[in-house]
């Protein structure tokens, strides 16, 4: 079984919107990456906590056959988020940021994970998303890399993340930030600088919030609205947990092909709504595979249309 | 044939965009309803002009058999709007409204509309639209209405829209109007609150501008992206386009079930961006048949996956 190597962040996070609050509570990239992409394929995590870190969490991981060897627990403290949203869950408000021992994090590989086929970089600094994808590529794995990214590494790495894009498979990104890297407003154009600039680079999976999911190779495109929920309390993990499914699915799969990549996409749209549905990652940890299967079914009926003729 | 009776404004527009701009334009939502309606079944439109209106373009009405018996040419001038988008194609900028002789308009039905059992009542007055929908039901006309509104009749005679609303099998509105007129950010929610207060309406279309549109009843939901396009340049009458398809669609069927539904939303959303793709009616006056069929397939393919079981 191909295992999902996963690099990101690892955070306490204090969460509020108008559906509730929840105070440190486990979170970060490669957290709800993990819990997600486990659900489909084995998967590791690195990262980096510091001594406040509740250890008893990490059963958590274990339980879903996370391979935890990738986390270092530091002096310090862990990497702390407060946020805030309001009746808009599209969009978070961070109220504080202290990086802690996340400000030394160098996503340091585990030997055993060197060769793993796939990779997925979280958002952090495109410096080091190069650093662990070049030591991975060169020890013969990451064959199959997805990538994140965030406005605050567009802003100010831009060179840098063009470089690590040059060597992904898949780039994910929010509508915003497409805008923002390509400077272009009409989604279809910004692909194209996109693809323009990076010769490797399949897809290009753009996430739009409760409007859903595109996804885009060179000659084909996909898209899909978001599963929509009465009960969205809390949108934070929301992308991570799509890209982890992403992988997990993927990497599962004996071939990946356009029908796959699509699968992909639904599933991680589907794990999506679910960590939308309950604070931090008491979504994510409660879900099953039967309700996975039973919203997949449910969305198709939701989208799909029969063919006609005029 | 049955034929679609709809009942709107008639304006000369001028719009601008970043992608050009186009003066005093033959327009208005009964124009842009009328000439999609009837791609698919023949059209009845009821508005009024002025002296200014150039008569000239009534050909292009009649060359798609639309019937203008219901267009009054009074004394004063034609309904004008001068309009501008940014980058965002999404929101329209007043830059002036001159009612005209709009400002006195009647809606009266010619004595051969009324029994016709298709009415698309376009965003006017509700007390009008009441009237319309009364006087065709008492002929035995108007078996299936939809109805439009805009934000402006939502918050002065909301309690008139609500009675209106209460008439009609289908409702269309925005996202942001919905939210408006139910308080309730959550769309489940706030289609619930229609469904609670109109006992005999069917079916509400929300229309998301390029993020698409979903489709509700009771007890099912259809949701569809807009059509991507790169050459999107004016999205004026894109809405009316949209309803006027979905009325032509449904007329030209001889049962009205959820599969019919369906197909109405995509054709509604694939005449609508051939809308956007030119100025004013530019898109509309020039689409053929075989277009709209190719775009439907191909619109298929970009939103429709596999089964699959986990």
């Amino acid at each position: 079984m191909k295992k999902v190597i996963i690099v990101g962040s690892v955070a306490l996070d204090s969460i509020s919107s108008p559906f509730g609050k929840v105070e440190r509570t486990v979170g970060g990239s490669a957290i709800y990456a993990s819990l997600s992409a486990s659900l489909f394929s084995p998967a590791g995590i690195v990262g980096v906590v510091g001594k406040d870190f509740p250890k008893g969490f990490l059963s958590n991981l274990k339980r879903r056959k996370i391979d935890t060897s990738g986390i270092k627990f530091e002096k310090g403290k862990t990497f702390f988020w407060r946020g805030k949203y309001s009746w808009d869950l599209n969009t978070a408000h961070t109220l504080a940021t202290q990086l802690n021992v996340f400000a030394n994090f160098k996503g340091e590989i585990p030997s055993n994970f060197l060769k793993e086929e796939f990779l997925f970089l979280a958002n952090i600094d495109p410096v080091l998303q190069l650093q662990v994808l070049k030591r991975m590529k060169k020890s013969g794995g990451a064959k199959f890399v997805a990538g994140d990214t965030m406005n605050f590494w567009i802003e100010r790495k831009k060179e840098e993340l063009k470089r690590v894009i040059s060597f992904l498979d898949v780039f994910l990104l929010n509508e915003a930030e497409l805008r923002q890297f390509t400077g272009q407003h009409n989604i279809l154009k910004g692909i194209k600088k996109i693809f323009a600039m990076s010769k490797n680079l399949k897809g290009i999976v753009v996430k739009r919030g409760e409007y859903g999911t595109c996804f885009f190779m060179k000659n084909r495109m996909f898209f899909l609205p978001a599963f929509p929920l009465e009960d969205a309390v809390d949108p934070t993990g929301a992308g991570d947990s799509f890209a982890g499914t992403f992988m997990g699915w993927l990497a599962s799969r004996k071939k990946i092909n356009w029908q796959e990549l699509k699968k992909a996409i639904v599933y991680g749209t589907i794990v999506a709504s679910f960590t939308v549905a309950g604070f931090g990652t008491k979504g994510l940890l409660s879900l099953k595979k039967s309700e996975i299967s039973k919203r997949y079914r449910k969305f198709a009926k939701m989208v799909h249309f029969e063919k006609t003729q005029i």
